[in-house]
């Protein structure tokens, strides 16, 4: 059964207007999911739909995302396309394309045409009834201010081009990662030679969308970026004063194709509230600031998961989205593990000598991940908050090893002592503290080194620094850990 | 030799004015880094200040700290105070308490006095000289809105009050995680009953500080929140509007002491600019826009960086500072190691009859770790960003179980497959399958388990979750591993 408005039953279905809604506790927000549930299930649809309708969007999207499938489509039948549209622009795409999954065509249709272009076409990518409906999905395409999605534009039928556009989703998935893809066409600005009246005229002319803007920009008669107004300046000033007279310098502005982490980066280091995105010289449009904030949100969530090998996934999404993003990683990872197997294995016979040798593999290898995922982790994140400008790749290399030695000297001293005590061998202890202490080293530099060369090659540091600095740890700590031991077996035994 | 300010000798050492700065790309900022330390080297430390002061002062800042330390020291005996405190304003205090190491208590004075508080006194907490200067620390002390901090102010000398306060270094570091830490006391209001003309009055009032608001708050007669006018409806409104006309409902407020964590959840839940701080039921405050934003990001950072063991480090600080953050986690987890290995030592008998099943002890324990962080950084994420409202504990477990049952089913056989071929053994093949869907079960339910029982503990999740998840799946993926080839060492020899 699929979902269709109601709106025509004239219930009352609309929710209380923005800007007269508080927010609620985490505390509350269980709560109210809860009787929310319970209201339901008493057969109280409408005191169910009373309560929810008070909440701010943002609640109402988490709680409603959070409800049972069949609470959840009893608050859904009782909402407008309006409300739902309101409530999917606070929401993560992913968790809007669950709730919407079984929301029909024609009441989807009309959520869509309210959301920011590239919110309903990242919602419509992940509805997984997407191919049967692909007039839809091309209109939403087309209301996509990016140049890639701009040229499909021009050939074919409706439908083959929606073939064309979602088989090559690789580039797509590209152009959703750039300024283009974040930025609105519609933004308030005024002539360098105008006077402050004109610029109140201009933004008041963009309606409800005009809460959006933390500034007005000032353009060249070619429609080149002059400077910016505050709305704080523009409040303050007089109708008759010359726009030339308080504008300021705009920060930084963008390319339709500058990546969104680079937006992030300059929206962190600048701490900018908006960025103009010039193109030819002309500015074209603005990321404004609900949506500049999002993005570099996204871009740390982005960041950490990808440290961890598992971007791109929202909890409680379809568990297709979740193999499809985890598994790979794992097998990759299966290989590179094998690596360290084959490592092991090349001491077989030592470890046969004196098999004490195979309970302390985890202790080497184990400190060595450790210690690499600190160091890199603390780089991949230096570079996405711009630290690392002109400080040296080598004085970042020297202080991470020498750290490396530091923690070596201390760790291969303790771990040494253990396991004399332990196992009431000397040489063990010995060759252990020495395999500690070079694999803390091997784990400072190698975990600074990696992201570093990603970066210079042009590869994101955050996407594969974890799992190849720690199959370096592994390979190199069990080389050293079992080679000295091989070596020293008069020792050990 | 300390540094002292040179502006008394009349040269050019200030910058270009703010608003009148642009931008630079990353490229651009090591060009300028490079040709700086060339100007310095050629004793043309004129012309390299020339060069710095037409930069913004984030890049100012990222581009001294960068510098070693003798041409670092030639440009801050060029800078003004005025010039440092508006560098430092865009910094982490951990990197200006660095610059600042070796600048002279009477110039350091001036340039803290020039900061928010909250930002002068955690680079005066860092300061390696802090304790030689009890005055300038008090004073300092004095201006922070924080009533933690305000209660000392009655009591004793000076220095015995920074004594105090210093010594007791765990509720000053708690009361600088609270909102009161990052609030500004003057902030723009305006009462309900009066016109849009005195809100702009108000307004006015605060100078160049006003920029920092998005909004201006509006009271009722007792100083209580009634609502807030966004700067954009400001700028529109004529002068005799009474403001209650068009004041909107605040979405949320905090008290002095909400942790900055929560702040930071509900600018990403609600995208809010700006957070007026209540106490009594009255507006005491307001977290404009730059430090709350500021405040997201440094919780993103926090987040990431706990997950990896190295919160509170910044990259090419004091090596003590990471000694500090990173050892006490190093040896937590060469605790935790050493578990592992008296899991695999139990074994010794079994590993003796056939070593080769050493060589696949990181395979087991490998996969299981990174599985168990998978699962564990989204839900620590999860929760920071608010999305688990309303969904269950339950439904999240078995969620997670499920996906390690299906990682599991293709991990195991892969693993099974490559075994039986490399080591021409069908019985290892088999137990390794068997231990490695075992573990992938232990790593899903786990990773999922612990953040969320830190977080009914009141834990924070970001804190301890990575250590005791890759403790589980060591010991238990050891445990199944061996368990069942020991059970089944007929097979495998």
């Amino acid at each position: 059964m699929e979902l269709e408005s109601r709106s025509d039953e004239g219930l009352a279905d609309t929710p209380v207007e923005p800007g007269r809604v508080r927010a609620i506790s985490l505390e509350r927000a269980a709560e109210v999911s809860r009787e929310i549930r319970d209201l339901i299930s008493a057969g109280h649809e409408r005191r169910a739909w009373e309560l929810l309708r008070t909440l701010h969007p943002a609640d109402m999207g988490s709680i409603v995302a959070g409800l049972p499938r069949s609470s959840r489509e009893a608050m859904l039948r009782i909402m407008s396309p309006e409300t739902v549209a309101w409530m999917f622009r606070q929401m993560n795409p992913a968790v809007a394309a669950r709730i919407g999954t079984r929301i029909g065509a024609g009441m989807m249709s009309t959520i869509l045409r309210q959301l920011r272009p590239q919110l309903a076409l990242e919602t419509l990518r992940r509805l997984p009834t997407l191919r049967v409906r692909p007039r839809l999905a091309l209109e939403t395409l087309r209301r996509l201010p990016t140049p890639t999605l701009r040229i499909r534009r021009e050939s074919g039928s409706a439908e083959s081009q929606l073939e064309d556009t979602l088989d090559e989703s690789e580039p797509l998935a590209h152009s959703l990662d750039e300024a283009g893809a974040i930025m609105t066409a519609s933004f308030p600005s005024v002539g360098r030679s105008e006077l402050v009246e004109s610029a109140r005229a201009n933004l008041r002319a963009l309606e409800e969308d005009r809460e959006r803007f933390s500034h007005v920009l000032v353009l060249d008669d070619g429609g080149e970026l002059f400077g910016q107004i505050s709305m704080v300046d523009l409040a303050l000033s007089e109708n008759d004063t010359p726009v030339a007279d308080i504008a300021e310098t705009v920060v930084a502005t963008v390319n339709m194709d500058t990546p969104v982490e680079e937006c992030a980066r300059l929206q962190r280091h600048y701490n900018l509230t908006y960025l103009p995105v010039e193109e030819g010289g002309r500015v074209i449009g603005v990321i404004p600031s609900e949506s500049l904030l999002s993005a570099t949100v996204e871009e740390d969530t982005r960041q950490m998961m990808q440290v961890a090998s598992v971007a791109g996934e929202v909890i409680d999404g379809p568990l297709m989205t979740s193999i499809r993003t985890r598994l790979p990683w794992l097998t990759v990872n299966l290989g590179t593990t094998f690596l360290a197997a084959a490592t092991v294995s090349l001491f077989e016979p030592t470890l046969t000598q004196v098999v004490v040798l195979a309970a302390f593999l985890p202790v080497v290898a184990g400190q060595g991940g450790i210690g690499g995922t600190q160091t890199l982790t603390l780089i991949v994140r230096s570079i996405a908050l711009g630290e690392l400008v002109g400080v040296g790749a080598t004085r970042i290399l020297v202080r991470e090893a020498a750290l490396g030695i530091l923690h070596g000297v201390w760790l291969g001293i303790l771990v040494a002592v253990v396991a004399i005590i332990w196992k009431q061998n000397l040489g063990l202890g010995l060759v252990l503290g020495v395999a500690m202490f070079g694999n803390m080293i091997i784990a400072g530099s190698v975990g600074a080194a990696i992201p570093l060369l990603l970066r210079r090659m042009g590869v994101d540091p955050a996407v594969a620094s974890a799992v190849i600095v720690t199959t370096i740890t592994d390979v190199f700590g069990f080389l050293l850990f079992l080679g000295i031991a091989s070596a020293a077996i008069s020792l050990i035994q």
